[in-house]
């Protein structure tokens, strides 16, 4: 178990609270009311927003936009975690276990 | 500024310590060799796989696909932020900031 | 030179016919307005939902949804050519080009 | 019924003969052979690769490489058109129907 991360859960705690709540009061709450769809498309959309971010980035010289992207595809990751009853905490622990492995071993691992 | 988090902190130093390695030593080392579109089309790809894998999960039920989805996907984030030399502290701060900004007010905020 | 084709043609014509029009009189006409990034994201978009349709055809066994998400990719990537002052033909000219190599060699000849 | 496209066709009818070809024959056998997965993540991929190359093409000015990403986009799309055993043809009929319906009706008929 990783040591947890305040602001990943709190997020994740207020997003949680906008299941079920009135669709015309938050933004999140009218992802969840439309469902996976809405939330997946959000994904595909939020990444390639971050595509175009860092193609920007590298003629402007300014990379906060990349930032700014990578916090909106991390944001609809845990809502996407949340629709599915899944924690970031269980990302993280992913990440750590993934961490323990080698370099070499993970890149042997990997099909890519 | 929010608290530190252990394994974000610790994954990011350890790809970050790939930069210019010998390519044949490590996943992230090649990918790093190969530059910014090599690392966009994994943001890509791996969006895409967070997609099938929720879609996937609808049918058999077991979300943990989605998991690992979703920690390629943070994974490979983490590659780009190092890539444009920028921390998984800065998302979280970003995040932090529009957690302080209310739903309503956040939804205002967004265009759709 | 491959054999121009109706549908195709008809529809770029369409589509150039909207450059620079009233951004109130037509949806392609407003995408143009807002340049390079609002017809990019469609194309991430699009790609997306083309992705969830065959998920969600491969459960239905209807694959109906798959054509229309397909036509909805195809229609964006004239729009996208249109931007870049480009034709559908050229786009066919290229396949043919292709289909001129046999499939071993095209194998071979890409990298994955 | 649109006007058959020669090359849509015969580049269809080409990928169609590769349903159950031996694997290690040709790019596109070995993509039916590992099935669903495999094609759509060519059809994420490839809608990525078309984001960065028009990126990449308003900074040369070169358009060409727009191209040949729209062509390996349509290309992927045939294949999985294959895959669900639909046709191109039934992709320009769709584009021939939605022509039929004025600009603005279009629009209006459009969610965003």
């Amino acid at each position: 178990m990783t040591q947890p991360n305040d602001i990943l859960d709190r997020v994740a705690a207020t997003i949680a609270s906008r299941k079920g709540a009135d669709p015309a009061a938050s933004y999140v709450a009218k992802l969840f009311s439309k469902g996976d769809d809405a939330i997946l498309k959000k994904i595909g959309e939020e990444a390639t927003e971050t595509v175009m971010a860092a193609k920007d980035a590298r003629v402007s010289g300014d990379g906060s936009k990349v930032l700014y992207e990578v916090a909106d595809l991390w944001f609809h990751s845990l809502v996407l975690l949340a629709q599915f009853d899944l924690t970031p905490q269980q990302v993280l622990d992913e990440l750590a276990r993934r961490e323990g492995v080698s370099g070499i071993a993970e890149k042997a691992a990997r099909k890519e």
